[in-house]
């Protein structure tokens, strides 16, 4: 097989030129991204047009060479892992922003481009993608529309596939799917694009969308709530929500451990200093009258909470340099691999009733299965998605992963929640989908793939 | 064949019940709805629960008998036409509200329930399904899901897709796929539910849902703008959205001679008194601030477009009844058929940039192909969705309709916008839709459908 792909070199460089070829040892000096197999094959073509994506496509299905799309390699589920057997194709020459047409509130743009430079063309015209997770200087909009990527404003500006309007994308037999709608409302058929969305490259490759813009937020001020639950945590954000001086930006939500753990590493305890509580919300949040103070808006908003002791004592940031290391608090998840190295990961959904019940049984159970493990929780609270990390600092065999699975996964679909709430399937979670998942939404979906990929080239053991 | 279906009468009987069957004559004395096929069939089966369904389905299956889901009859492409060789499959007995969860904001439905009843249970707790059309009395959850409907609250809030968290239904094979999750984020392989949003029915029985709930809007004040344009219309539609003091709860647009003949038909030719103009606005608002006057903010946010002459002069609904007989020139355009027999109706998307210049150019066009047409367009105007009715009171033969047609689709796709906006396709738009939409998402339709229903039985002779 990989004497295959060494063969077809010629015939790619045909296509994408000898610029748009990565060989091995290229790929070897390159970061590989999140994911340690990101860049095991020993062959990745970039080219430069829809139409060399389909010409590289339909070559590797002449010859049966599985191909792995790849974007800005952030995901966190192993979805761009690849093989030697593989051929990658990135789509970092993708990188037009075709068009913003500040009327309609749109932007047209080719996959590879980073979320950080739609951000700044649409921000030239007051707008913004309504969209944003920590890795956006590097994730891409073809992969954020492929993982249907999710992150803090999915709340109030729904997940990407909300932003989807039109998508162009080249099929596993290299025919061009071209849907660039441009309108909201599109009711033709069934709306395969949707399948796109999500589908982590496993039923073709995006190479250009037309996303829906929103009016960019005001700047935001930011404030950290002592709460005594997530319960209060929540009440809070739907009081702010519900304000008419107001406009929620974000609301997130930290689990004392996780603040403090996180806090502590990073050299920033004092942010956590002004109270201690077993949650903390972050509230972001702009006046919706530019004129107005926002700070003396938050306190008449969360007067009564503060009364009643759910909400035991808060701080707003009163500059920027408060800002940033209250988020830091927030975003530096990944500092937790540091002093707990070989942890599990998890990115849940709980019904938003069950925040408080779930993470005190979730804690109960992993106590009773080993005292040593740490748990720590944070996310997004409108959606009720929780971020997990447990660990003791040791490898875990795959009967203790399988027993922590089973403890973080316990009654989540029963209850109507998400065993992948935005990082999705890639092939961490594959084992995990097939476990929790309805039989006749793997039977359609296997039905799906069959009939778009019958020769199963495409992201080949991803998600599936 | 409707030998046939008269021999499933006692099996169905098994399943049902015989207060769950409706005879041919039962059906001939009940009005058939939109469509005047829609009750042709010679049986229909109405299941109490998804486990009834299934049965239906499953005897359906090993029969091959075609069945056709009906919920309101209320579609405009004639998506539930049925025949004499086809079963009806009715929810009407699908009927409980399973749940409103007021914390999480979602309802849990059977696909029977009308939108006018989830937005009654909806209201006790503060919040609204966030879809609202015309038929919304006889409208069922399972019809809006199958059509993936729009309405006058989309602009905001999405259409049906953005408002489906979760699903049941029953496949052509009479199994059911059980994805009824309760959260927003949810990203656990293809999301197969999108595609049954927006099927018709082609691809199985919605049976029930978990749709998400928003706040209640509050009472609306309703302004009635006469503009220049409807550039002018949308510049005070997106100063109304931006305003800090109002929320925009509804932005409708109506071209004159649309507004002018229904006000007329209807005795309201005064509700157009105030002014003449070639476009009139319709906004509802409501303060953010509920002791706020919304009639003087709106005055304060029209004030720049009233000086510049983009709005000509506007009056603000000063009672109930006035309000109502707004609201009754837009919504009553079913009142053309009396006064304008035969005509032709379309649904469609325009890119907003475009909207003055697609009207302009289409008058233009219809004049030229016949001086005696009349052409009345009116919308939902944050989408880009126009209503358009086109005739000259005689049938028009097909040659008249197809190049009406023509004229109405001329360059809609390739400027990114619609041949079907919000109302689908049906059997009345399937010519259309293989005119006008992407060969390879025609390709993808064919592949899903023989998938999922290899018989095809769901719905025969709909959308594909």
């Amino acid at each position: 097989m990989t004497g295959r792909i060494a063969d077809l070199s010629e015939a790619l460089a045909a296509i994408v030129g000898l610029q748009g070829l990565r060989t091995a040892e290229a790929l070897a000096s390159r970061d590989p991204g999140f994911h340690p197999l990101n860049l095991s094959a020993k062959l990745a073509a970039l080219p430069r047009s829809t139409a060399e994506v389909a010409a590289v496509v339909a070559l590797c299905r002449r010859h049966s060479v599985p191909i792995v799309p790849q974007g800005g390699r952030t995901g966190l589920a192993g979805g761009a892992a690849s093989d030697p057997h593989s051929l990658i194709l990135m789509t970092d020459r993708l990188d037009r922003i075709v068009e913003i047409d500040p009327l309609a509130r749109i932007a047209v743009v080719e996959a590879g481009v980073t979320l950080a430079r739609l951000e700044d063309a649409a921000a030239m015209h007051g707008l913004s993608a309504g969209i944003d997770l920590a890795a956006r200087g590097s994730a891409t909009i073809g992969g954020l529309i492929a993982t249907n990527a999710g992150g803090m404003e999915a709340f109030r500006n729904g997940s990407m596939r909300s932003r989807l309007l039109g998508l162009e994308a080249v099929l596993p037999d290299g025919e061009v799917l071209d849907d660039m709608t441009r309108v909201p409302k599109c009711n033709e058929g069934y709306d395969v694009k949707q399948l796109f969305c999500g589908a982590e490259g496993t039923l073709g490759i995006v190479t250009r969308a037309v996303l829906r813009l929103s009016p960019a937020d005001g700047s935001g001020t930011t404030l950290l709530a002592a709460c005594r639950d997530a319960a209060a945590a929540l009440d809070g954000f739907r009081r702010i929500e519900a304000s008419p001086a107001l406009a929620l930006l974000r609301g997130e939500i930290m689990w004392r451990p996780y603040a403090a753990a996180v806090a502590e590493a990073d050299g920033l305890a004092r942010v956590l200093g002004f109270a201690e509580a077993p949650v903390y919300a972050l509230y972001e949040v702009t006046p919706r009258d530019p004129a107005a103070d926002p700070a003396e808006a938050l306190i008449d908003v969360l007067a009564a909470p503060m009364q009643t002791g759910g909400i035991l004592d808060a701080v707003v940031a009163a500059s920027e340099r408060e800002r940033d290391e209250i988020w830091r608090v927030r975003e530096d998840s990944f500092v937790i691999d540091r002093f707990l190295p070989h942890a599990l990961w998890y990115d849940i959904s709980v019904p938003l009733a069950g925040l408080d019940a779930y993470v005190a049984e979730t804690a109960r159970a992993l106590a009773a299965l080993d005292h040593a493990l740490r748990f720590y929780v944070f996310g997004h609270l409108g959606d009720g998605n929780l971020h997990i990390t447990i660990g003791d600092g040791q490898p875990a065999d795959p009967g203790r992963a399988k027993a922590v699975d089973r403890i973080v996964y316990r009654g989540l679909k029963a209850a109507g929640g998400s065993i992948s709430a935005e990082h999705g399937i890639g092939i961490d979670k594959r084992a995990s989908l097939r476990d929790h998942t309805d039989p006749q939404k793997l039977r359609l979906m296997a039905l799906i793939k069959r009939a778009l990929d019958p020769k199963g080239l495409m992201n080949p053991g991803k998600m599936l």
